[in-house]
């Protein structure tokens, strides 16, 4: 395996994942000692005791009415004109929603709260019955509770590691199911308790398709969370309080008052974002930025010698980044986003794909770009500074960049970013109807008619 | 909701997870401000945008390839006479084994090796072709990881509160799976890196049925994780010692040293034990020596005022539980252990069920039990004092209780604790057969032959 090259002083000098993975890969039944081979029949024969004692106790027999799926029902795949079970619907649907970390950002937290949470709703409208308003109540609160809990262990969370979109997003799964299945107080609970038991999802993923396993198995693990609540699964009692919970666990000096101070009168959704490039939202002013200098008198790509880019330590921490190389590396790196924004006046999905990472002039900017550190910078602003030979600079500030809180994309900045990502991703998706149904959705009586006009053909 | 008494000082004042359930669960859309209305439309419009455009993505294609099935194969539920989509029938043998936490422990963790590790192996085997031996192979390379991952981040890991078993679980399941598909070394380090993506599991769970979707999810993800690492679902360069990685994340002081020396030379199968009960490891010889006092001269249980039981520290940590309500939190409590056997004189199952629980007699003694911590006791070893009414003391100390390193079961031992556990169950498995089938599976050309005889029937 390739071991990318280490900038980092927190990184371990062992590389242990490759040495368990060759060992793995390398290991014959001929190397393992009598011992251990008579050992491992113990175990199994020791498993088939515990396994046989155990499967008709109530637990297993409950999980085992919820996996049995006896209606084999399938739910719309969005876009890719496939159908699939259910639970796996909300594992892809969520999946792609994140994959190019194109979706919401709830600001205070940075989490994406809508893709581990809307897919099992509108997943479980088509094999349920499901109003629109519904479906719209069940998806507030779900994102309420999952964003609650991200502020509850921000900033320490994800600041260890966390993916907060996943390790929360499974949360809000559950309590977004948990409102649509009609569970009651105690049933909620559960599902958080039940929900609990599935919260992971690591930064260390970031950059490759693992991400996408963690964000999708939020959804599904969380819709099941509920599900399982249901079918009297039972969760403990304090989930997210408890000595052993998740607020203690996996939040680091994490505030109980913040995850329930103002529930019902102040709402998570209202410092929702979203985003006009498909990038880690850190890097929106940085982009913006770039166009500017772009119009600036003076621009002249060949003329540059160096840059420098100062902003909020997020900034830094999340997306300095000059060894990227792949499209998903590079949506988090603050080199490859000005590199290819400075060159080609461009910020879709495009410029950062693999493609975009492998051209050698793209790549030839990353090593001349410095970032700083500056706290007195807010998290939504970014300044880009162009050294040039002769001496002179070119600079731009960007105070509050085009998809922050303060300057929030329109309604019709959305609808035309649903149109462009369908016709660019082929899916012959009518986006006009999906638009309408999308703002109709309250009033619409079966919340599943708008997943069914976003099916999609496969490819050709 | 029930919130049970709070007896630790580390257990917040705020009872956030029975206020956010009440919250979900009282919810109305007509509390919704028509504000967070626009913007639930505006996120799900979003929803579509991006999921319309990532669903065309490689990473999604890979991994709807995968949950296709396209087979449509079922596997064996052990001991339900029932068949389950192969995924499912992992977890469900994995809950299973681990329900009753009657399974294996690797004695310097305390990690339960073989539910998460087993189960998916053995489906596997049912819908691919996998001899004997190369199960057991890839199932010993699977305990192997899974316990150097426990050793890498004891003691800290499980003391923070995770379920050691679910956390590491993951990745010994996706390990073994890794081998018993032939992947080479990349792919077995893409294995790993998307088990990380799914390490879950938290200590406070134990207790409640959530405890089992943890167990279970470990099983099923981490086959799942080296299913899309075959597929070419790619994981980070060092998802266990990155910066972001396991390691780092959720080992507290992790040594990455610990997780590779010796590696191939020292196994970590010969450090497994079996349990003669169905309890917490840590209750052995506290039963052990309630089994001795029974037998003492002069026992007589309407004598006793008061006991005290000394034990190592772990002892203490795990199972100083005074105020249990069900059979599943009495296997981890001392409390119910000791007054159940010097009672009844049994410790088996149904010592550990509810029913046991409810019993006013049983109950009458728990706050009759002091448990107090010894550094210098062994964690194999516990001191039962029994004080009496005439002031006299009877006490006993079990330095080495069966089912540990030193004093394990013996091969007998675990066949007559399979028969029991079946028969128990009502499962009606030929369990002679089965015994043999796995003292032979290193011979065995199709090691599924051994799981189908344990499929059992279905409850009368």
């Amino acid at each position: 395996m390739t071991i990318t090259h280490s900038r980092n002083a927190e990184e371990a000098a062992v590389p242990v994942t490759a040495i368990l993975a060759r060992f793995v890969a390398d290991a014959r039944w001929s190397d393992v000692p009598n011992r251990v081979r008579h050992e491992a029949k113990r175990a199994l024969l020791n498993y088939y005791a515990v396994a046989l004692g155990g499967c008709r106790d109530e637990a297993v027999a409950r999980i085992a009415a919820v996996l049995a799926h006896p209606g084999g029902e399938q739910a719309t795949v969005v876009g890719r004109g496939e159908q699939a079970d259910p639970y796996d619907a909300a594992f892809l649907n969520a999946a792609s929603a994140n994959v190019f970390d194109f979706d919401d950002t709830h600001a205070p937290t940075i989490i994406h709260p809508t893709a581990p949470v809307a897919p099992p709703l509108f997943a479980h409208a088509e094999i349920a019955s499901l109003s629109g308003s519904d479906l719209l109540l069940a998806f507030a609160l779900g994102v309420e509770v999952e964003c609650r809990l991200g502020v509850a262990v921000s900033p320490g969370h994800y600041r260890r590691g966390w993916h907060i979109t996943s390790t929360c997003g499974v949360f809000g799964a559950a309590a977004a199911m948990a409102k649509a299945l009609g569970l009651d107080t105690q049933q909620t609970a559960w599902a958080l308790g039940n929900a609990s038991a599935s919260s992971s999802g690591l930064v260390e993923t970031l950059g490759s398709m693992a991400k996408s396993l963690g964000v999708g198995g939020a959804a599904r693990s969380g819709w099941l969370a509920a599900v399982f609540a249901r079918h009297g699964v039972s969760g403990p009692p304090r989930p997210l309080e408890g000595p052993r919970g998740f607020l203690r666990v996996m939040g680091d000096n994490a505030s109980d008052d913040a995850l329930v101070s103002g529930l019902g009168s102040q709402w998570a959704l209202l410092e929702n974002t979203y985003k006009p490039y498909p990038c880690g939202v850190v890097l929106n002013p940085v982009i913006e930025a770039c166009f500017a200098l772009r119009e600036t008198t003076g621009f002249a790509l060949d003329a540059v010698d160096a840059i420098r880019l100062t902003g909020h330590p997020l900034l830094a921490e999340r997306a300095d980044r000059p060894h990227v190389a792949t499209g998903r590396e590079a949506q988090v790196s603050a080199q490859h986003a000005i590199a290819v924004v400075l060159m080609k006046g461009l910020a879709g999905i495009d410029e950062f794909s693999d493609d975009c990472v492998r051209d050698p002039a793209v790549r030839a900017w990353y090593p001349r770009v410095a970032v700083e550190k500056d706290a007195t910078c807010a998290v939504e602003s970014a300044r880009v500074e162009l050294r040039l030979r002769s001496g002179a600079t070119l600079a731009h500030t960007v105070d509050r960049a085009r998809g922050s809180l303060a300057r929030p994309l329109t309604d019709g900045d959305l609808e035309r970013k649903l149109t462009a990502l369908a016709v660019r991703a082929g899916t012959q998706v009518d986006t006009a109807r999906l638009i309408d149904a999308v703002w109709a959705l309250d009033a619409a009586e079966d919340a599943a008619s708008v997943v069914r006009i976003a099916a999609g053909r496969p490819p050709a």
